[in-house]
């Protein structure tokens, strides 16, 4: 088990794209907040990725590697629409940014995440970076299948 | 991914008791019936199983070793009690049977299981074997630990 300690922000203009993205296909087999169960695609790879409730900005999280093709086969047995994504990876004054770009139904969303060692850790914002939305639910990825971005 | 093909029986008398059961303690991230997943510690090794919905005696499966220390951290996410039996490893005339010996509010309950490779597979029944329960969701282990033996 890991700690997960992760901030979520919305972003502004363009700044943030890099055109070595990476096509992320996940869904859920619980979306449940107190135990989520995701399934996650990324070109060749799969992982099953466990966690529990979110305290603040920090979570429990379990991931597994598993053979890609089981992760093609999970994928069918989640509840729900997938969430497509492609993953922009962004380095910025010595931090890593995984911005998102929401593919689909979430399409014209996109979500900045950095993980930090402790909460009270402090970094340097990119100049792309926008309002934050760590505690909003909404823009959790479980969420994101089940009530997509164009119908908010 | 497997295909798991299992009927399941009750049990009469005392004739499947094994002096070296194994104690299971397991768990249910999800119940849903379309996507359980379990978590399973048995002595000091420990399981993640995801399983889609029943069709007839079949059901997909998919199951992953895990370190028991995550074991025991995600039986603590599971939802609501656990379900605590000892498994009875019985041969019989060829084939293996597992015997679960329900504990807690599963208490005198016990149920036999025979794994198959097709549905129609004959096997020989033994002496103890009762009334088969295979369709009958109440003997779900995801169903017992939100609905035990003792409150049916």
């Amino acid at each position: 088990m890991a700690i997960e300690i992760e901030r979520k922000f919305l972003v502004t203009g363009e700044g943030w794209r890099q055109t070595d993205a990476r096509r992320y296909s996940q869904g859920y087999l619980s979306r449940d907040p107190a135990r989520t169960v995701r399934v996650r695609c990324v070109g060749a790879q799969a992982w099953l990725t466990i966690k529990g409730r979110s305290v603040g900005a920090s979570r429990a999280e379990f991931e597994y590697e598993i053979a890609f093709a089981d992760g093609e086969q999970l994928l069918k047995l989640c509840d729900g629409p997938l969430v497509d994504k492609f993953r922009h990876r962004v380095r910025h004054a010595g931090m890593l940014w995984e911005v998102d770009e929401f593919l689909g139904d979430n399409a014209g969303l996109v979500v900045a995440e950095i993980e930090l060692s402790d909460e009270a850790q402090a970094f340097e914002r990119p100049p792309w970076l926008g309002e934050e939305v760590t505690q909003d639910a909404r823009y959790f990825n479980s969420n994101l299948a089940a009530h997509p971005f164009k119908h908010w």
